[in-house]
């Protein structure tokens, strides 16, 4: 997925401000099932949810830049998986993360339905 | 009401973006209901949205200013009400903003209630 | 330009948060620049500033929506330009705004130069 | 340092955006230097930048809530420090990190000066 960089992604540093890389992993994440025609949640309160990510602040991004955001799975439990996140600035990376995500259904950890297996 | 100005709310232009005072002025809004132990809407979803709003955009703030955001009623009628919201910054106006304000109740115009006149 | 919804647009009332909509508005005047490789700002400090905005919500948006947004030149003087942005959720208009903008050069108003005339 | 919750900090989920601690976290550390009438950079484009970030999301917060940020320092080298960062709502813990911050001057690691030392 490609993110423009626009002035409310930027700070007075005069680069992108360091939490909006994870916003833009999460954009790319919920585009997954958008594309899809489906919902990043279910009518019963069903969805992943972010449990923890380790991430590493590489480079840097300036306005008008144009981001390219990869993700992949790396490990999958039942009720659980984690993804790699890559973002991606002329072809260098400025930024990656591993984020673990649990299924849960109203507040409660739910084995992931196999149809929502392969979204991710 | 104060706000301090942080790395998030300015841009790559060294001030803060220009959106942002208007959100300022609805913390300031919802403040007044928090300060009294109430929530900014109610459990039959009924609450004040936004309809229009004028915005004079006169100054600039920057990192680590400390703002002073003031509301007063300059009009109300029976299911909706105007505020003039400003911003100050030791004292010099850097924003200002009419905001007609609706009362709704599950989607639809109502008379604002006695109980919620005098809290904006 | 298009402007996907995603979590962070939108707040506990279950939809876009009202400021967002002068945000994608600012995205599009921003990517009038960067389609052409320019940037919304000279070397010289130089560049448009939102002087004033009158704004009306019209409708709502929510997570996943895809919304447009238009932009269409009102009135145009020496130092400054007026614009109508509109935004359309599926042919439908959930915002319109008039935005005054300012040409500022070193902070101070300068008159727009000929090549920048036709691009906002 | 207390935090509170308003509408733009929510998401249409109902409960705070995941990122937002993060920046929280961030306001924080900013805070610690404006409170004592320092800013978080020095004129020679010196400060601290975030390298890296290990986050446990814990539990939630909402609309209103008022939260609690602790900042602890848990490690120092001559050019970085390791802090701990943790929100609290109403006494339980519903954010964590462990934040990894580089000194840099002009873009290159540098040694942490003896008065910034015991900022963080």
């Amino acid at each position: 997925m490609q993110v423009r960089i626009y002035y409310e992604d930027t700070d007075s540093g005069g680069i992108v401000y360091h939490t909006n890389y994870i916003k833009y992993c999460e954009r790319a994440r919920s585009e997954e099932f958008f594309k899809r025609g489906m919902m990043p949640f279910g009518e019963d309160k069903s969805g992943f949810v972010v449990k923890s990510i380790r991430a590493d602040f590489i480079g840097t991004a300036k306005l008008g830049d144009m981001l390219e955001v990869t993700t992949a799975k790396i490990a999958q439990k039942g009720a659980s998986l984690t993804l790699l996140q890559e973002i991606f600035k002329e072809g260098q990376k400025v930024f990656g993360m591993e984020v673990l995500l649990a299924y849960i259904v109203e507040g409660r950890p739910k084995r992931i339905p196999e149809e929502l297996r392969d979204i991710l």
